[in-house]
């Protein structure tokens, strides 16, 4: 299984419901330095997994949607808590649909799973790690 | 596949028994960085792998009663050789047993897989990897 | 010139009124890995800079009253604009004062500078450096 | 599942062929920081996956064959791109042929996975990962 | 003291001319993972040292004038050594250039010194580090 | 000012002796990642600060006369707590003394300044930062 990783960062408020959450129950925000991870069996001919250009195009769009906000107020997670565990999820959704559609190009056509990884502090990190197809 | 991971750390000394150790026979010691990696393949209805406070204090516990000490006069080890691949199969199994024994409360109870990682230096790491129910 | 440097993290809420800040100007929020560099021309006669155990418990401390909140909502900062270099000044002076209360014991007295370094993300960092007497 | 990961490096020159490169199509070049991850179920009788001294010496012998060249002018890679994700095969497949050969000695042979990770920036990586047996 | 520091990246071939250098005397590369630290004594009234947004398009365009390139054809450093600590000079003079002509804006113009570093790998670094007015 | 930095690291065992160090006066260890930073104000004739090479073999020298110990059994240190800043020290004047008898060749003899940093975590450091000559 070959892969390749591309990294980015956002940088978001929010609060989280439920009394697990301590502290963090208040506003508060996070920087996620996000890995997103694209594996296929087998490189395409010209030796690469994906365009890591495209893929970098690709995640960056993702994270554009979210960076500089207050997830508390974004519609598309009302009634969730966005914790880094969920929001890696997200991310692989929306990169998933963005390998769909076409945006990395044929190669992103054989990717047949990814992982992403957000890095919340220097000691801690939650990951959403799945099938493509 | 959702995962979280927390980080700690332990200072100790020991020596290890083998031609193949060279001058790892003498007695030393290292810090290791311990990554613990919970895995589910579902969130909870808070939206958490499970609660980072509460693994945070379960791996505290767990490296409490390693740090900062000489693990060649540890009882529970006696003839064998504490290296860091067998370190972290310990750490492993203290960490699977306090989930057992429900301290990471109910989300604990659904992991069913965790690798532990640890760093011994910049240059090399070991880890243990496996199932917990 | 010998030196010490510990580390804590605060995950903080907060906007930034001007132009210059772009999208910044929405409240948004940060993850920021704290670093605090204590300095002494010589050791004491225990052979340290300041004893770690009371460094990290008064760099907790001064992270706690910042971590998990919006700092739009604090008081001390109205009408200031809560930059990282920004932060990293109010840090630097609050672990002055713990210095000067004595919260570092004696060793504590004989810190002549510090550097407060606020890692922001993986590639944006912002520091305070001065001399404390 | 045990494991240990060595670390590595070497720093090259190469030119890759294809539109997808872009700007890469240059012959430009690359510090690759090479992780390689030896995993087997059990440990040895000695407590080890692999012998680390042993596994470092394999590692060298690798990229010195590799290291301080440009890629464009090795036989062994004619009409092939040398991406990263396709070094990282090369360098899987030689550290496959050295366990073989014994170069690991006993404890290798006993290896049945490996992963090999080359780290070209602070964001950008590629791995292979694969069954030595 | 107040400070900034932004990171980039670059992906350069070079080879390098004397003895000392043994095998990098051979056409090989480097990725050069660079950090400026911007400097000034006091913040601006935005409570900025300089728009970090600014900087990093600064630093952009600096680093693509040498990315993805052989240094060797460069004519700007004919007849010199293109080594990690001379690479740090260049690219602080090019940005203390920017930084006259304006391209960071009037908060530039209060910067008195900058430290520019190039780590090559894991295991080195080189900088060079002064004054700008 | 230039610099280079170079890494090593050593992995010893050692105790403390005073209330201030509490757990650590009992016999532990640690893997102390080194740091070295070589200055001067000018490049040589060849761009360099000094011979990486001989840096690092030099660097090389000095970690393995502590690598692999018990330092309380080491007679130089008798009587004095072998503390990460303290170790700093003992490493800044090791590398002056090889400066001093021509390890680094004549580049070293332009080294007019060092700085010695000693990793023991991902969360605590130890440096000496002095003159050379």
């Amino acid at each position: 299984m070959y892969s390749i990783t591309v990294r980015g960062h956002m940088m978001v408020a929010h609060s989280l419901r439920g009394d697990v959450f301590g502290p963090a129950q208040q506003l508060h925000g996070a920087t996620f330095v996000v890995d997103v991870e694209f594996r296929r069996p087998e490189l395409d001919a010209d030796g690469v997994v994906v365009d890591i250009g495209r893929a970098n195009a690709a995640l960056g769009a993702v994270l554009a949607e979210l960076n500089y906000r207050n997830l508390d107020d974004d519609a598309s997670f009302a009634g969730r808590n966005t914790t880094a565990e969920f929001l890696a999820r997200v991310i692989f959704d929306r990169m998933a649909a963005a390998i769909a559609r076409g945006d990395l190009g044929p190669p992103g056509l054989a990717v047949d799973s990814m992982r992403v990884t957000l890095h919340e502090s220097h000691v801690a990190a939650a990951a959403f790690d799945g099938r493509v197809r």
